[in-house]
Formats: structure tokens, C-alpha cells, sequence
């Protein structure tokens, strides 16, 4: 992979990786199309990294399908998926970790003890594996996104890091590997957690500024059918991750829920016009 | 510094980098040479790295002068002298941080907390602004350059890690940037280091092979004036730095002391012919 940048870098081409865990669906596409409208080669990573998984997720049965993928990808003319697996990844002795602090002590990064450092291990990998002119991450992961904004900006990495919007099925809820999950009643009511983000715009939107009105308002609409388990509901500094009493600026809200077993999280970013 | 090595990268013109804290002496002037000999374009890096000093530390008056290290470079035929200062390297909100598990266990590494992920950190750091294909330490920091390929290796990094042997002053003493700080009668007091390793040698060249005795005989050898005060004395795996009860293939013989208030290092491989 390296000799291969290498000589695309050499020829002046510009280099787009968009790293994935595979079993993609229509928002990493939209990761792949933004990736080939900046650059001239396309690398598309399909990795399902051992370490950012806890040892009571779900990375044993984390969908995966490659050829399905693969067909995905060819159709969007990427030019190289980049496919390693953990054992050349993490060999024995492997001991390195990229810790981003503050930004990981927040969201899901409370929830999810040593996710981002497993996020911000593999993605320093993946870049000096790939050697990139720019990245592509998905604004899904709004965390993983600051956190890896953060750490090319602290470790000085040539890279360009292009946050790319949620993609979302036709009635809202924000495309996942994991929404294959849902069964169809829990699909149904993986809705609720747009129609919170939804309301709070609306009251938002309506002059609210107060975090701990908007989030009481997301909770009730969550909890509606009461079949779904509020991980967490915040409001906080779009930039910092730190929470916020109120709004003022530029504000992240951002839920974490299970559907039955099935984890989702979605955010929106609650901003003045 | 990135855009000069991009435009060196594209030319095919190889690179190589050698990280320093400045206030140079032989032992520096060896791995530019070791550096000037592999590639076409050598990078010095000086920068006094704040985040790898303890709060007990000598940061503030570890010595520095910047004019006489550009004059010695600029003898050794030094492309670039790469000078960022410590604001730039961390501006307010830096939180990304670099660990080597395991190998930072051991030696120096419990003595001085936080010492190596300072160092992992910074290199890192370096390597991504320099984009160097090689990088040449001395082996007088030998768990630093352990702590450095194995680094390189996880993070796979396309980096080379070349490591150079001590460079010693006429009577054995190691160069080191410290010993400036030694008075008359301290800098006779630290040959007792190399005294003891040499002591350590022969002992092992004569079959010896228990690390306890060899141990022994170093702290004698190094308790002979009284004044010196040893930090450790250790016998480790060469690649695992693990320690050892017997020699049995590649063992590091390694010493840490303080001559007055100087705390001075060196080491040495134990090998069968």
C-alpha cells in the first residue's frame, strides 16, 4: 500500500482515503462520491478493528461481507480497497496507542471505556498505511470525527480531514452497519431518536436556549413507547464536547440509545442562522 | 518544513532526519554524518521537548545555543535545521499523546514518569512534519530507540529507524549534552560508569553468566568513591527489555546514575562471540 501511494504521490496525484469498518450502505458512498470529487485516486480502508470494540461489544458477530462491499465500491470507481486483517495489524508485541485526551471524555467516550483510543490507534495506522491527502469521515460519528480532527492537528499529520454530513434513510433515521440489526418493530421505533433531534431543533428553533429544557424534551419524545433505553442525551460545545447549561453558539446534540440490543447514536448541530 | 519535503519526495531525493535536543557535541555530529552517508537530504531537528521533563526536571536550564549548534551543522553540510518552538509544537488545547506500552516499563521508564510517552510524542510528531524516510537515534538513549522501532513498526509508520552506536570521549565517558554540568572533580567521578560496564564485560567475557553477580560487581565498582548515586543497574533482554536472570543470547547492560546532580546514562550489549 505504501509503494503504491508512494508512487501516485510522486506523480503529483492526489490521494482520498475513506476508512471503513465495511458492510457499507448509501452513507459511506457518499463518503466514496465526496472522496472522488477531491481527489484524483480513491483508497477506501475496510478494516473491523479489534480494539476499539469493548469486551462486551459486538465485534464478533459486526456485520461483515466483503464481496457485497467489493461490488459497492467497483461501482463507485474506487481505486484501491485497502483490506488488512488483525493479525497484520496488531502482531504480537504490538504495544502502540494514540490517546486524543479531553475530547474522549465525553458522549460515548464514557460509555465505551478505550473505544477512541482504539479509534485514534487504527485511524494514525490507516494514515501511514494509506498516506493520504485528505480523509473522509462521516459526521455520524461526530466525536470520532473531532477526535481525529484533533489528533492530525496535534501530531502534525499532512492530511486534511473532511467531515462529510449524515446520510439518512427516507424517514430520517441515520444509516448504520448496525440498523441491519433492527427487527421491524424496532426499526419503527429507532425513528423516535430523529423525531427527538426533530423537536429540540423546533424548540431551538423557537427561541429556546436552555440544554436542560431541550434535552427533558428529547427524553420524553425517546421514551414514548418505552421500549427504547436512553444511553445518553447532551447538549454540548460543538467544538470542545464540553457540556453545556446553555446555548450559545455553536451546540452539538447528540444521543446515544439502544433499540432492544441494537446501540444508535445520531446528532445534529443546533446553531443560530 | 512539510512542503520542502514533499517538493525533496517528488524528486526522489531521500531523506533522512536526526532528532535532537540541541547543544550538540560529537556524538550528534556522528549520526549527521551516519545521516549525510544513507540520504540526499539532511533534516536536524532541535527542540528542547518540553512534555518529556518531570516537573523535577531540568528543562529550564537544560543548555542551549542555538548559534554554535547552526555553526557545527552547517560544517557537517546540514540541509535543513529544523527549529520549531515549543508554542508551535503545542499550542493551547494539545491533547494527543503517543504510548509505547511495555517497553516504557522497565529502566528509565520508572524512574522518570511520563519520560517516554513524551518522547514517543514528540518523535511522532517530528517524523509527520519532516516525512523523513530515515530517522538516526543513538544507542546511548537504547530504550528510547527500542521504545522508537517498536513505534514505527505498530504504527507503521514508512520510516526507517537506523540506530548509531555511542560515541565516547577519549578516556569512555559517553557525549552527552549533560555532561556539561559535571565539575572537574564529577566528570573523573563518572568514568566509574564506564569502568563498571567494562568491569561487567570482561566478567562476561570470562563465562560469567548470572545477572545478579554481574549486577553485583557493577555496583561495587560504581559505590567505589562513595559519591556517585546509582539509580539502576539492570540487566535486560535486548529487544524485550525484560529482566534477566541469566544471560542467554542479547542482554542490554544498562546504568543509571547521578554524579553530584547529574543523572547520566549508558549502556551496553553482552553478546557471545
Amino acid at each position: 500500500m505504501q509503494s503504491v501511494s508512494e508512487a501516485f504521490r510522486k506523480e503529483g496525484q492526489r490521494i482520498s482515503l475513506v476508512p471503513t469498518m465495511g458492510y457499507l450502505h448509501e452513507g459511506h458512498l457518499a463518503l466514496v462520491k465526496k472522496a472522488r470529487a477531491i481527489a484524483d485516486v480513491v483508497v477506501v480502508s475496510i478494516f473491523v478493528n479489534p480494539i476499539q470494540f469493548g469486551p462486551k461489544e459486538d465485534l464478533a458477530k459486526y456485520p461483515r461481507d466483503f464481496d457485497r462491499d467489493r461490488e459497492l465500491l467497483t461501482r463507485e470507481k474506487t481505486d484501491i480497497i485497502f483490506f488488512p486483517d488483525a493479525a497484520e495489524m496488531y502482531p504480537d508485541g504490538y504495544s502502540t496507542y494514540v490517546e486524543v485526551k479531553m475530547l474522549g471524555d465525553h458522549l460515548c467516550g464514557l460509555k465505551r471505556e478505550g473505544h477512541f483510543l482504539g479509534v485514534a490507534t487504527v485511524v494514525a495506522k490507516l494514515f501511514n498505511a494509506v498516506k493520504p491527502h485528505f480523509a473522509v469521515f462521516g459526521q455520524k460519528d461526530y466525536q470520532q470525527l473531532k477526535i481525529i480532527e484533533r489528533m492530525v492537528r496535534d501530531l502534525n499529520m499532512d492530511i486534511e480531514v473532511v467531515g462529510y454530513p449524515t446520510v439518512r434513510e427516507h424517514d430520517g433515521l441515520a444509516m448504520s452497519s448496525r440498523n441491519t440489526y433492527l427487527g421491524e418493530a424496532e426499526r419503527k421505533e429507532a425513528l423516535l431518536i430523529h423525531a427527538a433531534m426533530e423537536k429540540v431543533e423546533t424548540m431551538f428553533l423557537g427561541g429556546e436556549r436552555k440544554s436542560e429544557v431541550l434535552k427533558a424534551e428529547a427524553r420524553r419524545v425517546l421514551g414514548a413507547k418505552g421500549s427504547i433505553e436512553i444511553e445518553y442525551v447532551d447538549i454540548c460545545d460543538a467544538e470542545t464536547l464540553d457540556d453545556l447549561e446553555r446555548i450559545d453558539g455553536r451546540a452539538l446534540l447528540a444521543v446515544a440509545a439502544r433499540v432492544g440490543k441494537t446501540r444508535l447514536i445520531d446528532n445534529t448541530i443546533l446553531m443560530e442562522a
